[in-house]
């Protein structure tokens, strides 16, 4: 089955939004074996939708398109459906009904443009929106199946989820099936990478396998196609095997976690808790490891202390070892750590101090000069990095290399970056 | 001139990725004045992506091209321009003496694989990569002008701005230029902008009106085109003017600015220091005080107290408050934020406390539930939210909602909603 997605909206050839949903769909389609084959991105122009629904329904089964379906007079996409299928726009009385629901769950009045957003094409199909006011719809052209819904993209996702799988999934009659499986890799190039990894898919016939940077790290995508959906299950697995016998404890993350959940899940089995001191990154790494439920459970305390004082104040570390070693320097991320693991009480205790840039930089501390500290009821260790980047990279690298020392130091593997 | 781009790669088919890069491109040519017209994203497919080469340089003066170029089997891009162009890959000299110039800087040894990203289609003209290991190249087709950009974002973008821009703009024959402004609101529906807004574009011929919703806020972006730069630039002035005017403080940004470099000016303007007490959002609020360049000026520390004993150790919350009330209360929210400021010494202390789910929550206090607090001088002022969504959602909407309230405070406007 050929699956193609629309994206509809000046904001996106305009670069002013970036592409979030086509990813999620074509990803959700990727989970149920249904390959994307291309992806297309018009503006808000409703002769240029018309002819762009056209030519996508020549050469593929189904059409998911997204956007303008909006209360404003920037939304064309329910007039240009009907004008690529030939159509009248009718007022749909079951998406008036359910407007009307929406606004009196909320409390709130309805506003009369949105009103507008019921008018879809005749004999199209609804396609409920539980989070909002634009209504979704699908309807037939020459064959395809073409699918619409709104832009704003926590409405797309739940819609694509309670309606729109199942919708697709009805129309497959083939039996090739994609699975997917990734691995994240953090402190390897992606050319080494690649060459440890070159002979995989060529050793195991219906494996691809590719590479993603995702800055700082690299992702290893290993892709089984085939018939058997049992042994694509082994395949990947096998794959799986072989990266991480390959690649070592470089290996951060696989089957679907991500550095962050592995860091939660980690915490959560051994017991451990965790305080963090943050400068450089300024609340970047309690940000991550907050995100994951749950992590009231381990996570006792996040200090982040800018300025000298707050690092005296909150942290006691010492104003001669600030004034003598400065700020940045590996005496003060200790004293930082040890800091917070004692006002904390928790088992371990990670600081950071850098100069994320673009000013603070010296000709011995450079921007980009950051040291990483540890502290557990053993001691506390500390190292220095030199990042290369802007600020937010730095910052970022710096959030990451945090996070996989905790990894590191759960799985008692050695720090050696 | 039209300008269409092609992403490639089966990650952005599989939704593995998403693609910023075309968002980043796009952009840049519009801030020129260029618009793109369309679009296409293709997998590693060498013929398909030579098909899409031919398809786009048919009905377009400019492609730029990302994706590809890396030193692993999965790409083909230089083989597909070579094979859309019919021409031969040939080793470039200049690719492989800039790469080994690369490595050297780094102090690394070349990895043997990275010399496969020196094959380059036959009188392709190099494009040099100041970041990285992927050379890009440009050539013609039908006297349509091909750009080949690898797909790593910061190598893209670098390159994009050292050279891509200016071969671009050297095409550019047409008078007609686009020029466009960008207001963030916050507090009002999609609905109720578009309404207070409909008559705007009406009333001035060559200005265009557009909504974004990017959650919880709402970007209304004014397009102004014409041929005369001077008037573009007053027309969307004005255009600015009146949508301040109908939207009144509830527009936090404009003018290229977000609502975290509105509050981060802000407080250079007034003088005034910061210090924050999170619960819920677990250093979002932090994250977002801390990206921007020079907070060390204003933003003296942060707390991240996630537990009972945290918000009584560091903030010096009263027990029997915590007892009595529960962490997420107003009591607790104003003790964490006079806590915070007396920590700090600052002028200010915002403090959130709440459930940002999915567990945690109670009939009287369900997921959604958080207190924001704001301690000046003068006293401490808390409010209740009920916000609804995932936790990622909750932790968005009420770190904005916190940078609103610091907005409003150093602006002396009312804290409303």
């Amino acid at each position: 089955m050929k699956t193609a997605i629309l994206s509809i909206g000046d904001e996106l050839l305009l670069g002013e939004v970036v592409d979030t949903n086509s990813a999620r769909i074509a990803a959700r389609l990727a989970d149920e074996g249904i390959a994307t084959v291309r992806k297309l991105t018009v503006g808000d122009d409703e002769a240029g939708i018309a002819a762009a629904l056209q030519e996508l329904a020549r050469g593929h089964d189904v059409v998911i398109a997204t956007g303008g379906l909006g209360p404003t007079d920037d939304d064309v996409t329910a007039r240009a459906a009907a004008r690529a299928t030939g159509r009248r726009l009718v007022l749909n009385d079951e998406a008036m009904a359910r407007l009307k629901e929406f606004f009196a769950r909320l409390g709130r009045e309805m506003h009369p443009a949105n009103g507008r957003q019921c008018l879809l094409p005749a004999k199209g199909e609804l396609i409920p929106n539980p989070a909002g006011t634009a209504s979704g719809f699908h309807l037939l052209l020459d064959g395809c199946l073409l699918i619409f819904l709104p832009g704003v993209p926590s409405e797309m996702a739940v819609m694509l989820e309670e309606s729109v799988v199942s919708l697709v999934l009805a129309r497959r009659s083939g039996r090739q099936h994609t699975r997917t499986s990734t691995l994240t890799v953090f402190g390897l190039s992606e050319a080494e990478i690649g060459a440890r990894l070159s002979d995989i898919d060529r050793s195991r016939p219906g494996l691809g396998v590719a590479y993603c940077v995702e800055y700082p790290m690299v992702q290893v995508k290993l892709r089984a196609t085939g018939e058997d959906e049992t042994a694509l299950t082994a395949l990947l697995e096998d794959g799986a095997a072989m990266v991480r016998e390959r690649l070592g404890d470089h290996v951060v993350a696989g089957g679907g976690e991500t550095i962050d959940t592995v860091v939660a899940r980690l915490f959560r089995e051994t017991g451990m808790t965790l305080a963090l001191a943050e400068s450089c990154t300024g609340g970047l790494i309690a940000g991550r490891i907050t995100a994951i439920a749950g992590s009231s459970g381990y996570f006792l305390l996040g200090a982040v202390t800018y300025s000298n004082d707050a690092k005296s104040n909150l942290l006691g570390v010492p104003g001669d070892i600030l004034a003598e070693q400065g700020a940045v320097s590996a005496e003060v991320a200790r004293a930082m750590a040890r800091g917070a693991r004692k006002l904390a009480g928790s088992d371990l205790a990670l600081a950071v101090t850098g100069i994320a840039g673009p000013e603070g930089g010296s000709p011995d501390k450079p921007v980009g000069t950051v040291f990483i500290a540890l502290a557990d009821r053993a001691g506390c260790s500390a190292k220095v990095y030199h990042f290369s980047g802007d600020r937010e990279k730095i910052r970022t690298i710096t959030a990451i290399t945090a996070m996989d020392w905790l990894r590191r130091r759960l799985l008692a593997y050695p720090i050696d970056r």
